[in-house]
């Protein structure tokens, strides 16, 4: 039965990292990604390996500031669209055939990013995290995020299609979060950074009675535990890492449901 | 006076890092790599931002075992040589113009990359280690590495050209520290990579009287801390991540220092 299935991929497929934005977060992303790739490897039951890992490329790119050039969308070289489509280009070249973008705002630009490349797979980490909330039936959850993020209304759309009600900070503590994401985690002030996301966290709970927080800037849990929260703490990247690196091995996961099916 | 200098670069220089051996070291390499360009900045006085980062791409590719090649050299699939070479040839092509590899062993086979890649400056970890512990004085240090790195003999003759000298490990501990990479780190077991890890430390120092220890392969730093070996560690990835860092600056350092002229 099984000779006449199509012959299954016997290496999980190449996947890109679009990433530099800021680049503490895209060396995250990585690590995450790996540690995924360890636990899928495991359940599917593939011998841990160096060799075993998906072939992946991380491509930490300047990027001009995405919540900048939310307020201001006059074309000119502060627009993050080309450069992301650039490297997003190279990327392709090189053989990827799924990404993830380690940057929340930049999933302003997802759409025009996956129109302009239809053979590749961006992945959307908000749907990622939508879905996942909803399916452990978290259904109330509050948004740390950008300014630029809040504009858009990404996260916002993505959990309201899953049923999932979203709770904003107020302007002051959006504000706080910003302190904690620029002059912290962006310029190396990691104490600066803690205090600010803590804060906010910590009034997001008292004031709203909430559990769970969406840190929805990849920079935030680099500065942020669930300690210091008090709350559980939903990290996107790790939600987008796993859903990587689900697509990366989709194939063998077809490998070993055949495998099962031929020992059945 | 500045007017006749060469117009030195705006950017940092894109870099390189050739990861894969293993992917959670290729990882960690790109954290310390971010860490280190952060200090950079600091010491040149360049405000810290995302886009002030060197352009930085990590190829994680399927590079097959670099100690069991050494034990064979028969040519063949199960070397790296090639696999090496060509991600390389993709990093050049992206127009990456120095590189780090994150692989200890695997610097078996730098002096062939160098060559094939002459337009490329191809860092060298042992060489960096051994510029570095002379530097500070350290001048007598045990080795944790692979058996793949003691048999190629490259901390030891990088150690020597600097007048440091080189304690080895007993082949029991050898074959300690080679579970802890491969059947511990590799294979996704930390809790037994730092048993085997520290046991080794822990002989060498009291046997030996030694304060500082190299850890002389990638995945050693992921599962030993100093508190665990009781001794110094020093970390080769941080420390040619720091080299990466210099070389990406080099051209920005230029800026400085003309600055400090033309302001002296």
């Amino acid at each position: 039965m099984t000779a006449t299935l199509p012959l299954p991929a016997q290496r999980p497929c190449m996947v890109g990292i679009l990433g530099g934005m800021g680049p503490a977060a895209g060396a995250d992303f990585v690590r995450l990604f790996v540690e995924a790739c360890t636990r899928r490897m495991e359940a599917l039951g593939i011998p841990v390996r160096d060799q075993a890992y998906p072939e992946h490329w991380l491509a930490q790119v300047p990027i001009p500031d995405r919540t900048a050039a939310l307020g201001d969308r006059t074309p000119g070289a502060q627009q993050p669209a080309e450069p992301m489509a650039q490297a997003t280009g190279r990327l392709v070249a090189l053989g990827v055939q799924a990404m993830a973008i380690a940057c929340n705002t930049a999933h302003a630009w997802h759409g025009e990013l996956q129109q302009r490349f239809p053979q590749l797979k961006v992945l959307h980490g908000m749907r990622e995290v939508a879905a996942a909330l909803a399916a452990s039936g978290d259904l109330r959850v509050g948004l740390l995020a950008t300014q630029g993020s809040y504009d858009t209304g990404l996260y916002q759309a993505a959990l309201a299609d899953q049923g999932v009600a979203c709770v904003l900070p107020l302007p002051h503590e959006r504000e706080q979060l910003m302190q904690g994401i620029y002059a912290g985690v962006k310029a190396g002030d990691y104490a600066l950074a803690r205090s600010r996301f803590a804060a906010v966290a910590q009034a997001l709970r008292e004031r709203e009675g909430l559990s769970s927080l969406i840190m929805g800037c990849t920079e935030i849990p680099l500065a942020l535990d669930e300690t210091a929260a008090g709350t559980r703490l939903v990290n996107p990247s790790q939600v987008l890492a796993e859903a990587l690196a689900r697509h990366a091995y989709a194939g063998m996961q077809a490998v070993a449901k055949v495998e099962a099916m031929a020992c059945a």
